[in-house]
């Protein structure tokens, strides 16, 4: 089905005020979780809804928690973000991060006391819309294991990065630095599919290609697992470990005292992030680096593709796809999403839009 | 055979000032070249040495080229390397990096102009050796194709970051972002293995695990190619991409105009860096930040392995424990890398040290 976009934005801000936020909070939660939706990335956006609701009963997140500057210097700055609401506390950070950046040249800026903030290049994309290079990446719950262990220790920790390209489809990565994400995991797990290599670890501590072995219940997003998910070899160890290591180690979000592995069912999640923001025009003159941004992306996707795939494909080329299609007709959602959020804001009692 | 410290950094000093360094861009490359030594990564040590006759002889690199900031912000700059010694830029770049860090909470140096710089986590070390966390990525040669295709255009774009870890040893990782590095694949070749997954392609666009299929002279570490290296899946791409944003369209060395794919034999080069420094003390007492990160290794390196590993192994433990044994013992070189060395040495009419 097709929502128009000023509908899906009242869906959500009557969400966000329902459960305590205030109007600008609520613009900033609603504008966060549509970008997500008009980029074709739902899971991020309508899809969070039902979660939401659960994290909120749980008293894992709430609005009214203003995020708080701990340490303040010209270019970085540690911000605690007081487990509110991710997406406001990463967009306050961001923002700093681009106040810092043009100042500075690059804003760094490090949040501990996060939440799930949804999108990682949503951030990234905030700062591109002001003309500058985006980063952001997060730990969370504890998922993922060592290269070479058997027990959780990490978050997918995912990790992004957009830059703009001129007139052409900007180059958005984000991605989960472990070999799959939770959600591509459990959705193997649901259709029945292998993955694509010796991904994940069973309780017995055994390397397995088969999700059914390791995820509990595959209709469930977040489902428990006997075993874990696992970085893509050593080098994908190595991804996993600098998001780690710049988002949650820096942060002091997590300090690795008295910890025990999780038991796939009662996670602990870590929620650190980084947010960097870099001044393109701190470097050379911005429709310079526009032309060659361009040419960059004309001469990738016009270059030769190998046996068996149509056409080279860069990253944040489908969702840029997406995203016309969707502002042109109607954002798609599938109806089993809309039928689970439209339950999740009737038991909030939130009034739903016509559709 | 295990060659003193002293007499390693003799013969590189003597090097240097014969190809025309002064006393202090000697001493700066010997730094650079010994510190791959001691960590065991000989190739970016005294591996180097012929190339580099090879690369003078070509006239692509030089010594005496003083790198210029283009651009200064309190917490970047953008540096012409003037296609000077790669250490020497390199080195420099940090510096400033670390010395904006200070100042600012981060500091990113932005490099066009650079040459081949060496070990990439040489710089990001340089960083943590004064107690701050280093990171270091750099585009080269035109060795890599995009996922999905079949011309190289991308050099295997290396990326490190060195976090000290108190008492225990540091997390340096230092990896090419492409699935393999052309050490290990031309290795592979060399030894008649085949690569763990569909790594290369070659010149009539198959993907393959075949490395003689792809390198021509399995004997030279630089071997010509008919095809290229690949990154490690659509994932990998995305880190190859990073690397190329940040370390080589920002800076402004590459334009992406006019160019057409190298033929694996005559290979465009691309030397676009970034050094980032990060100081802790900006985001945290570092005294907490170092409990941290040592609680961090060992709990990693103590957890329990999976079946078909022996233990947990983070990055930077393997190269410390070479360190160690280097420096107790004198430093390990392969017979035959001294007497390239050597040969190399004594066409230029370097006095040896007797070993």
């Amino acid at each position: 089905m097709r929502i128009e976009e000023d509908k899906l934005k009242s869906l959500y801000t009557g969400f966000a005020r329902k459960l305590g936020a205030d109007g600008r909070e609520a613009a900033t939660f609603a504008t966060c979780l549509l970008r997500a939706d008009i980029r074709g990335h739902t899971t991020q956006g309508m899809g969070l809804l039902p979660y939401l609701v659960e994290l909120f009963d749980a008293g894992a997140m709430a609005f009214g928690r203003a995020p708080e500057i701990i340490r303040d210097n010209p270019a970085s700055a540690l911000v605690d973000g007081k487990r509110g609401m991710g997406q406001i506390s990463g967009t306050f950070a961001m923002d700093l991060a681009i106040e810092k950046a043009c100042a500075c040249g690059i804003g760094f800026v490090s949040l501990r006391g996060g939440a799930d903030y949804g999108m990682a290049s949503n951030y990234a994309i905030q700062a591109m819309e002001q003309g500058l290079i985006g980063m952001s990446m997060s730990t969370g719950p504890v998922l993922v294991a060592p290269w070479g262990g058997r027990d959780a220790w990490f978050c997918t920790n995912p990790i992004s990065l957009a830059v703009p390209a001129g007139s052409r489809d900007p180059i958005v990565i984000d991605m989960a630095t472990s070999a799959n994400s939770m959600g591509r995991t459990v959705l193997a797990a649901r259709d029945g599919h292998k993955l694509s290599g010796r991904q994940l670890v069973d309780t017995q501590g055994n390397y397995t290609d088969d999700p059914t072995q390791v995820i509990l219940n595959p209709m469930d997003r977040e489902s428990p697992m006997a075993g874990a998910l696992l970085p893509d070899g050593p080098k994908g160890f190595g991804m996993v470990l600098i998001v780690e290591l710049l988002a949650s180690l820096l942060s002091g979000e997590r300090s690795w005292q008295d910890e025990h592995p999780s038991d796939g069912v009662n996670r602990q999640a870590f929620y650190g992030q980084t947010f960097i923001a870099i001044d393109i025009a701190k470097f050379q003159d911005p429709a310079e680096f526009a032309g060659s941004a361009e040419r960059m992306v004309e001469t990738l996707n016009s270059s030769r593709a190998a046996n068996g795939f149509d056409r080279v494909r860069l990253h944040g080329g489908k969702a840029a796809e997406a995203m016309r299609d969707n502002l042109a007709h109607g954002i798609f959602v599938r109806d089993e999403e809309w039928q689970l959020a439209a339950s999740a804001a009737r038991k909030l009692g939130v009034e739903l839009p016509a559709v």
